[in-house]
């Protein structure tokens, strides 16, 4: 009795694959130091998002917003010297900034509080004439260095008001009153920019959507998304400086973000209106030690498979472990959110990324998706994903329709055994500041393991079975295989001819 | 019934790593290309030879020497534009020349016969005295350019003198003149270079040595260094582009080697004079298939634990595949004798030097070795290396004396299952000319398989058991292991907690 | 009494500035060096041209053709090693092969008549099928790896057949019989490919260039493009290595390039056929000293103002001194083709072409051109060239017309005094082979002079006046100011006050 | 009636060349920073320091100093994340923290008071003990990291106590006690680190080192050294942002720098106790106007020329403009210490500083010295500095004793006129954020123009004649030329046949 599965090559799955849409990152000053910059550049390279999305555009360490005394009149002075240092680096990168507006200048700012080991003012500004002028200033100095591409950067406004620490009180008025100045603002500078909101998070998010779109309707305001957050644990345990949480069901949390993109769909005037998760993951806390295992990116493939079906888009919260909110990291190895950990070690999660990269660009044509796999059906080749969350080793095995040809099967495993930084750190004894041979070890013991094998199709279908560990994530392509050996060579006579 | 290897840490056995003392090259020519200084940097920053040494220094495509007509009288003039570019790169790269004289520049040949695709002429000088010039005039030259490190940099008379087609014939009496002719007039310049010869290789072995040193003793000569090749395969099978060979027995290669070295000690002046082997590999032959195989490189990790025994040095031939001899090859995966293809991607024999580069790193101290390993004792760690040439798969299990410590076991495995390049290529169809994808696949594939563990020590040892495959080479390293964990961080709950 | 002259913003001159369309090269083989690759990613990083033509595409440093005996039949395979290791870096670098279809591999030669140091046969095939079968095969074979572009890649028909040195006794018919073979079997392959030819060069242009198009005509052709050299010096003076050559009259030699065009155009079939210049220079050998020089510079600024009246392109022979035709140079300034010396020193020439295509990208109204200037219009800006042949120093005074704006003037100026890396390396003593240290110096001394001044236009008018020194070439832009001095910078009292 | 000056080889004037020895730097943080690290690697390339000094390494930013509850108590964690990432760099770029130990972590700190944009804490320690257990903890980490080296790495106990900004109150017996405490502690550790004090600036010099040294005395301790700093203009004039200055006289403040080693002197116990001038410049404001100019290169050239004079070396503040202590630039040239501004484009100063390294590596035999001129006479060469500080242009003449030999002379100017970034800018408009092309622009200006002639020595003597500009710094080598052209290559006719 087996258990292979019939893969019907004209299955057409809806699959919305937006792997390389947009990630997060830490605060925008982070962006001007070197490590910060190596690592996106790593991923850049083995990824390549389109967009990336942080906080901390109008906090004082990139110095945009500033007042002198002149005359006994207090004036206003802007200072682009840092942002344009950073969006340089993001376009010379071949990524372009999703434009968070926040958080609060101190000068600005109406309150003192501030969130965040680097301090972000979460309060309303003491008037909002002077935020506006800020953010549309910003748009036209921009414009002005990035032409008319920055009117397709999008922009949120704010970043999770609906949680006190980050909006002073969680004040739900106040904040509608922040989206539709600031929306209003851009929109009379040019309608052709892109604004969403309300970036929440978590807690209440029927209550805020359904309440912001009621805002927007009464206020005669379109806005051009509706953005939230998607989390998935339960609250950590904490021990120490470290997190740790259960995981929360996978289907449970895809039930949730269904209902948010019911409620937008309930309202006529936004119907089908963009929804776009703005960051996600699986702990939402910067020591969530699970982000460094193999059982996050397993979990992050399923994540993948399936997030697109309610959303336009999803940011994966973040590119690189770069990140000061609850301080300066200890050790390489302390459950920060990045793809990738110190020193551009990939995580295995960072591999997750890349397969569905790889799978995007051999097509949209998804034949198969099931909890722990799926397949896209390319030009002369098939490729998929297979994931094991959790689960001991299993045997996954397929039939896909096919002429009478050869393949060569390659495969790229990241599991327990093979690709596995955590370990590998842990056996060295955990050390918080390895030296350079010992960051060489890990780093190199980071990549998949990858391997081939030759296939032969019969009576009109071929065969793959894909063994994958627990917490394995194996991307595999089948390809067409055109033989064509050179004069004289031989390969099973070079293996046995000595 | 245990096969437990009871290792003493107070043993001493001789053991001469020169791992990285010399590598050999394709003509000096190719230097120019950027596929060669590509690999070639590749090689130096993973491994880092001292010494490289080729063919082709006065062979026209470098364009020392050349004559003019002035006046109806033929005059002489050098070119060191290329030789300069050359060099210049080696030592950029961290390597030095190790020089060898030859072939002959066509306008100052005796004949016509040629060697090579790439047609170095083998026959003598038409006038000594111009050969002699033209050298003298060179290390001049070499000297002013780089200083007096030159002196140190070794100097071999010509190459296989003993092969008709290296040297005219073949001819004995012709070839110890210009060995004469060529020492004097070096030494004269400054004594302090070091001249060595004759360079031959396979046939008659014994014959040319002993008469070599019994013409130097008759005219009062003492060469620097005798010099020789040694290739381990019986004459091959042709097949198309390619060559099959039998490895020959280990044990009957190194007895050769011994003979050679009972000749020169044999004579009283010349007792103990260094001897280097200024070529060494499997396969002799540019398209011998066993080159690119897993077992070559467990049959060198043999050799390369021997042959300081009887040998002041070793010299690999060669260090990339950018070699011409026999033409321009047709696929990257063609027998040559590089440690890396085409596109830098490393061939198991990499590994193998890779990995005793680190056991020198380690240290000096031989505390065991057999047929299949080696172990050294280092400060605070142990370092060895298990090879397994063409058995089925084994265990090797050591117990070494330690105090009561933890370790961590690192170990490096390249076998035919985790770092087979070859199998990779063979499987993607033996394409001729790989896109990109198809090299990054192999290149991606062709890194050892990197794990980590935990050891403790107890009762004064520490059991260590490695696994070898067929074809294995394995480094492995046992480090003390200093555990400390940042405050709340415990990995076995990281593991199991979600 | 000035001399002003009055330029008018709507005057628009027909000019064809073509600077960047295709450069020419040492044979093909030569693009493995590294030394050639540093100086071609030079040349594209300031310049950047579209196409690179040069010769040696079929010789056997390349080695594409090969012959072998299989039961007694002579067959053939092809390698295609070496020429995509070539392309491969000719697309990295942004430029693309314009495909010169020759010479005759050795295996294939009906004769042994070759040409230059690297010994290029030129004589025809010893089967014209053999000829037609490899360059269709080329051709299958870079549209697979390259895709559907190489369809636009122009090719030419062999090099300059009207000379007997690169033709076997130059003999016309037989070349007419080689291109007609072809261009049809190429057309057979794929019409779509751009076929030109006759590739002919200074002597008895007119009677080629009529009788191949007479011959076209016969045959039923139509060449998608007549091609022709072109050169500006007498026969040169030798001594020992070097050739010192004088300049002909410019505009003699532009009549001579129209009287091809207006043979073409004599033909109702082949009238407006596009004419290619596939190679151009002031000397024609690879030791015309004049290459050097500041005047070479000069002379080529007119030469680009000018070469786009009558031609579709021209091709500046070449981008850099790697070449070999006459042996290997044994100085860094032996009157090479370059714009670059070795080492990547840019020569005044360089400029030349730099500053073309700073005008090119300013735009393409041509506003004014006389015998030493020409002047863009482009956005807020107008940008020219103004250069001096040979002549004593004097000043160019133009009037603009103009709004009442403030500019800025931004000159760069080479000539003998400011970058003149000759001079300098005269003035070191003449070293053949140049230390680090007098690269440096030299190459530190071989980049323009930058200047700038603000400019007040006045009167609806604004006045420029640029002092040109003997063989001087002068980039100059002259931009609207706007000036945006920060909060309390005053730059007269910065400089003024201590 | 000429001013020849004869110069006479045997002359041997002190000079103590220590331009290399120490750089200053913003604040340590800023060390994460990629503008900040290319602007390091840029002036280490060029110049190569081989200590650096900044502030801040105890400062929250670098986030070494953690306390947390526990058990109800509070303990302490040490973070070295940020230190090691940053002194790694250092390294990796061949350069050595000079360790300046401050500011106070907010969490050890007695009180609120801050200095600079940047918040550092300048009040003493809430317990001496938390303090010298941070100190020591932070060496022992160093040592283990990067060797015994460490050893070596010099140690100042904080900055400027003496100013009340910087130390609460200036309170002299406070800062007495952190020395003390600090210095008892290290050297209780190890008592081969080099510690010294007190940094002190500016105000009441001559007491505080008289004061600090009697303390020493009595205390029984012996520094290593006395550090002070190094100022030279008038109290600045301020307008918006920038701060105008006068220079003051050169000779006013070297004296003023011999009171402070005639001090030290006159203690029997420290008489020639090593002093380091550990901070100078022209003017001490981070918006000094004057540091941008050509004027500040000149005046420094002086300085450069005196200051080993009476100090163990001296630090210019600092290597580059990024720095915040008065809050982040508005544009490029807004008076920054820095020898390089954004965009790695070098100030006229950073040549100054260029051509003294460049005068080191000649060698250390000064055969003249006056107010705008230096000599040295190396090995087949003279190599010299000229200068004009703000005077009308003049010529310099010496008469150099000489064999009767053929020299070249080599000239690199900076002035007004060749090298002029700050001119470039505010021709450009001033623009506060460049765009790539103005960044080229102004960037392409700012490198010395290189000039070289033939010179004859005759009689015994050879002449050379420098024209200086006003404020011109130009750097000379005068070269034995060998001159050795190629077979046939006559310069002269190069010129002229054509």
């Amino acid at each position: 009795m087996s258990n292979k599965i019939i893969v019907n090559d004209n299955e057409s799955i809806r699959f919305n694959n937006k792997v390389d849409f947009c990630v997060g990152t830490g605060r925008l000053g982070l962006a001007l130091t070197s490590e910060y910059l190596d690592e996106l550049e790593f991923v850049q390279r083995e990824i390549g998002f389109k967009y990336i999305r942080g906080h901390g555009l109008f906090t004082d360490d990139v110095a945009i917003y500033h007042e002198y005394e002149e005359d006994g009149v207090t004036k206003v002075e802007y200072n682009y010297t840092y942002v344009d240092r950073i969006f340089d680096k993001y376009i010379e990168l071949g990524i372009r900034p999703f434009l968070e507006l926040g958080f609060m200048p101190k000068a600005m700012a109406s309150g003192t509080q501030t969130i965040f080991y680097w301090e972000g003012n979460t309060t309303p500004p003491k008037d909002y004439k002077l935020w506006t002028d800020m953010v549309v200033n910003l748009l036209k100095h921009l414009r002005a260095r990035y032409g008319e591409e920055v009117l397709t950067w999008p922009i949120e406004v704010w970043n999770e008001p609906n949680l006190p620490g980050f909006w002073y009180k969680a004040d739900m008025p106040e904040y509608f009153k922040l989206f539709k100045e600031t929306f209003l603002a851009i929109k009379a500078y040019d309608e052709r920019f892109q604004v969403g909101g309300p970036a929440i998070c978590g807690v209440n998010d029927e209550e805020w959507i359904r309440s912001f779109l009621v805002f927007c309707k009464e206020n005669n305001i379109k806005p051009d998304s509706v953005t939230r957050h998607h989390y998935t644990v339960e609250f950590p345990e904490y021990d120490g400086q470290y997190a740790y949480s259960k995981l929360e069901d996978a289907q449970m949390r895809f039930d949730n973000l269904q209902s948010s993109r019911d409620i937008i769909d309930s309202f006529e005037e936004f119907k089908n209106l963009p929804m776009h998760i703005t960051e996600f993951n699986t702990s939402y806390t910067a020591r969530g030690v699970i982000h460094d295992t193999n059982l996050n990116a397993a979990y992050i493939a399923q994540q993948l498979s399936r997030l697109g079906d309610m959303n336009e888009s999803y940011s994966y919260w973040t590119f690189g472990d770069v990140f000061e909110e609850v301080g300066v990291p200890f050790t390489p190895f302390h459950g920060g959110f990045g793809l990738v950990a110190a020193n551009c070690i990939p995580k295995p999660t960072f591999w997750t990324f890349a397969f569905y990269k790889k799978l995007k660009e051999v097509g949209d044509k998804c034949i198969y998706r099931d909890d722990d796999s799926i397949i896209i059906k390319g030009d002369k080749k098939y490729a998929g994903i297979v994931w094991n969350i959790d689960k001991d080793e299993f045997l996954k095995e397929f039939e896909l329709g096919s002429d009478d040809k050869e393949y060569v099967l390659i495969t790229k495993t990241v599991d327990e055994e093979t690709c596995n930084p955590l370990k590998v750190w842990h056996d060295l004894g955990e050390p918080a500041n390895p030296d350079k041979e010992e960051v060489k070890i890990i780093k190199d013991s980071a990549f998949p393991s990858i391997k081939t094998d030759v296939i032969k199709a019969a009576d009109g279908k071929v065969d793959l079975s894909l063994k994958a560990g627990k917490n394995a994530v194996i991307y595999f392509e089948l390809k067409e295989r055109e033989f064509t050996p050179d004069r004289g060579y031989n390969y099973e006579k070079v293996l046995t001819f000595h």
